[in-house]
C-alpha cells in the first residue's frame, strides 16, 4: 500500500482568493502543510511545498513508527506565488510531474491523499495515470469539492435534508444581505455573516446593534447600532463578503456563549464511517480543540453524529469520497446548529487519524483525552523539543501521556504547534500548567 | 385543491444578471411567463407581471376547461426593471403581499407553482404563510434551486453518480480556462464553452479552429485558429463568459451534428415521476421541441430515461422538490451525452402537463405527436388565430388535432408560438405545410 501525499494547504476554496493571502499567511499555510507528513507510512511519497527540517522529519516518524529512509520527497519548483504552498502552477510543473512519473516507475499508488482534492489534484493523477487511486476522482476532476465546501451550498443541503441550521439566508446582491442583516437584527439577533469559501472563522463577520458580545467563530463583532449603519457596512464590505469573486454570503443568526462541536466522517463507496468527535477552541477563531469533545454530553454527542451523517448522506449521493467533517454548535438552550461541512483533510484529521489511532494507538485511545492547541512561542522547533524533554513534559511511548509538537510554525510566526495527550481533562489541564511555567507567555 | 401560481420568468439564475437582458429580452420574457395560464384550474390565483389581453385569456382557459371567471390574477407594481418581468423586487411589494393576503382570507393555498422556485418565491410563501403549499420549501429559502440549475455543479453531480458527460472540465480562472480549451482543441475536438447560469442556448459559444461547423445550442461559433487566438478570446470574453459575476465557466467537447433530448421528471417527496421526453429543436439555439422525441428509438429512449432518473437521485436526495429536465444530446455514434439539468418549470413542461395530460388528454395523448414553435410572424394574437380557424387548422377538441397558439409575443417581436397536435409526424409536417400556405413568411 503506497500513498502519493500531498500538501496542498492552501487552495482558493479553503480560503478564498490566494493572491490576497499576506507573506505570513502564506508561509503559515506552507507549515500547516507540513502536518502531512503525520499521515507517511514506510515507502509512502510525499509532495510538500518545501522540504521540512530534518529534526521535523526524525520527530514525527519515530513517533508514527515510519521509517523516514523509505519516504520519497518532492518539491516541486516555486510557483506565481513563491515557494510558500503549493499552488495549481507548481502541481502542473513538467518537470515536477516527469520526476513523480520517474518514482512512480517502481512504485504502485494505492492513494492519493491531498489536503484538498480540487481539480489541480484530479488532473494531476489523470497525467500520472492513477486516477482510480483517487477516491471520487470523477467528482472532483469537474470541481465538485468546491460545493462540499461552500457555505452557502451547505445550508441548502442541511436545509433540505432537514438538518438544523441558524435562521437565516443565502444572498447574492447587496441589497439582499441588507433585507436579511436587518430581519435579524430587527429581531433582537446578532448577525453572523459567512464569506462562501474560507476557514477557520477569518471569513466570518459577527454584527450587533451593541459592543457587549464576545466573538466566537469570526476574528471581530461590528457594531451596527441602525439602519444606515447597516447599508453603509455592506456597501464598503460587499468586495470582501463576495470574496473579492461574486461568491455568494451567507447571513445567519449568531449565538453567543455556544460550544464549537464537530463529527467528521469519512465518505467511501461502501460506507459513512465516524472518523471522531471534537470540540474547537474559539478565542475568537479556532487556536486549537479537544478530542473528544468535553464539553457535550453523550446524548448531545449522539444527536450530532446521527444529524451529520444525515449530512453526509447526500453529499455522498452526489459523488464526494473522502472526509466530511460536520460543523456545528451547542447553543446555551442545548440545540445542536450546523453550521458548515469541510470536505478535506481538516486541522483535526491527524488527531483522530494519526495521533488517536496510531500514536496512542486504537487499543488506548478510548482512555485519553487530546488537546492541541497553537501559539507557543519558540526559537525553534529543536529547542522547544528539548524543553518538553527537560521538563519530563514529552510525550513518553510507554505511558501514552505527553506533550507532542504536532506542527512547526516557526518560519511563520516563532510558535510551535502542542498537542496534549493526558488520561482525562483534568490531566490534561495539569500539563497545560506545568507547560504555562516552564514558559513565559504561554496563555492557558 | 387551489394553487398560486407565479409567473417569475426571468430569474438570475434562469438567464443570468438581469440588468444584461435587453427592452426587447424583458418583454420576451414577461410573454413567456402569461404560459402560466396553461396551468390554471378553477379557484387558482395567478400572480403575472402584466395583464394578458382577454382574447387569449379567453382561449387558454376555454382549452384547458377552467372557468376564467373562478381565476384570480394579481398583477404587482412594476419594479426596479419596469413591468415586463416580475422580478424580486415586485414580489416583495408591500402592497401586492397585502392584496394577496386578503385574497387568501377566503381561500386555502394547497400548491404554490412558480415557474423558478428562488428566495424571492421561498420568502413570499414564508410572508404569505403558506410554506407547506411550497414543495421543498427549506431547500429553496436557502438558495438550493441554483445548485440545481448550475451548468457547473451538474458536471460535478453526473460525474459522481456516473451519467455520461461530455470530456471536459469546470474552471474558475481565465488560465484555467485557456488551458482546457487548448488541451480539447489540440485533440481536435470543437469546443462548447458556457456560463453557468443561463438557458435555451444563449450563454454558450462554440469554439473551433476552422469556420465549417454548424452551430447548435448556441448562438454562434467563434473560430480560433491557434494558442494567441485562445488567449484573446478568453481574456476579451471573460466577463461575459462568468456572467459578469465571476461564476464558473464549463469548457467541455462539443459534439457536431447531434440531437437534442431530454427527459423531465417531477420530484416528489414520495418519488421521481417520469412526466415526459422530447426533443429539441436547434436553429441554432432552441426554436421549437417534438413530444414525444421523434428522432430516437425506443432503446435510446430507456437510456435516456434511465440515466436522467439517475441524476434526480442525488438531486433529491439534496431537498429539491419539483420538475427537473435532465438534457442530452444523442451524438452521430449513437453515445447519449448529457449537458445539463433545469431544475423548474421549462420551456417544456406545459406541452406535457397541460397540452398532453389535459387538452389532448390521457386516454390519447400516446397517439399525438405535438411540435411546437415560435416565429409565427402575427400583428396580434386575435388575427392569427382567427387565420387559423378560417384555414380549418385550429386544434379541435373532437379530433384531438390542429394547431394550437400557446403564447403571444407580439409585444415583442410581432410572433406567436404555435403547437401542432397530429397523429403521428407525417401529419404535423403536413399541417406545417398547410400553415406555410396560408402564411407567407413563416419558415418550416
Amino acid at each position: 500500500m503506497t500513498t502519493l501525499i500531498v500538501g496542498n494547504s492552501r487552495t482558493e476554496e479553503m480560503v478564498g482568493d490566494l493572491t490576497t493571502l499576506s507573506p505570513d499567511d502564506l508561509v503559515s499555510g506552507g507549515c500547516g502543510a507540513q502536518r502531512m507528513l503525520w499521515y507517511a507510512r514506510d515507502g509512502d511519497i510525499l509532495v510538500l511545498p518545501w522540504l521540512p527540517e530534518t529534526a521535523y522529519l526524525n520527530y514525527v516518524t519515530a513517533l508514527t513508527g515510519t521509517r523516514l529512509a523509505t519516504l520519497t520527497l518532492v518539491v516541486p519548483p516555486p510557483g506565481f506565488l513563491g515557494g510558500d504552498i503549493l499552488t495549481p502552477d507548481r502541481l502542473a510543473d513538467e518537470g515536477f510531474r516527469d520526476e513523480l512519473r520517474t518514482v512512480l516507475t517502481t512504485r504502485r499508488i494505492d492513494q492519493v491523499l491531498a489536503v484538498y482534492t480540487d481539480t489541480a489534484i484530479a488532473e494531476l493523477a489523470t497525467v500520472l495515470d492513477i486516477e482510480p487511486a483517487l477516491p471520487g476522482h470523477r467528482f472532483s476532476a469537474q470541481g465538485g469539492d468546491a460545493l462540499v465546501n461552500s457555505k452557502a451550498a451547505f445550508r441548502a443541503m442541511a436545509a433540505g435534508t432537514g438538518v438544523s441550521i441558524a435562521p437565516g439566508t443565502v444572498v447574492t446582491r447587496p441589497e439582499q444581505a441588507e433585507a436579511a442583516i436587518n430581519a435579524l437584527l430587527g429581531q433582537g439577533y446578532p448577525v453572523m455573516v459567512k464569506q462562501e469559501f474560507h476557514g477557520g472563522g477569518f471569513g466570518n463577520e459577527i454584527l450587533a446593534t451593541t459592543d457587549a458580545l464576545r466573538p466566537a467563530g469570526a476574528p471581530q463583532v461590528v457594531v451596527l447600532p441602525d439602519g444606515p449603519a447597516v447599508t453603509d457596512y455592506v456597501t464598503q464590505r460587499w468586495t470582501w463578503l463576495t470574496g473579492g469573486r461574486g461568491h455568494r454570503l451567507v447571513v445567519e443568526r449568531y449565538f453567543a456563549d455556544s460550544v464549537t462541536i464537530y463529527a467528521e466522517f469519512v465518505i467511501t463507496d461502501e460506507e459513512i464511517e465516524l472518523l471522531g468527535v471534537g470540540e474547537i477552541l474559539m478565542e475568537p477563531v479556532a487556536v486549537g480543540e479537544i478530542v473528544p469533545a468535553q464539553s457535550i454530553d453523550p446524548q448531545v454527542r449522539d444527536r450530532l453524529v446521527v444529524a451529520g451523517r444525515r449530512l453526509c448522506e447526500p453529499i455522498r449521493g452526489l459523488g464526494y469520497r473522502g472526509n466530511l467533517s460536520t460543523d456545528a454548535i451547542l447553543t446555551p438552550e442545548g440545540e445542536i446548529v450546523f453550521s458548515e461541512t469541510n470536505g478535506r483533510i481538516t486541522g483535526s484529521t491527524h488527531l483522530h487519524a494519526v495521533i488517536g489511532a496510531r500514536v496512542v494507538g486504537a487499543n488506548h485511545r478510548d482512555h485519553r483525552v487530546i488537546m492541541e492547541r497553537g501559539g507557543w512561542q519558540a526559537a525553534s522547533f529543536t529547542g522547544a523539543l528539548e524543553q518538553l524533554t527537560a521538563a519530563g513534559l514529552a510525550y513518553d511511548p510507554a505511558t501514552r501521556t505527553g506533550i507532542i509538537l504536532t506542527s512547526c510554525h516557526v518560519p511563520a510566526d516563532d510558535t510551535v504547534v502542542y498537542c496534549v495527550v493526558a488520561e482525562d481533562l483534568a490531566a490534561v489541564r495539569e500539563y497545560q500548567r506545568r507547560l504555562a511555567a516552564l514558559l513565559t507567555g504561554v496563555s492557558v
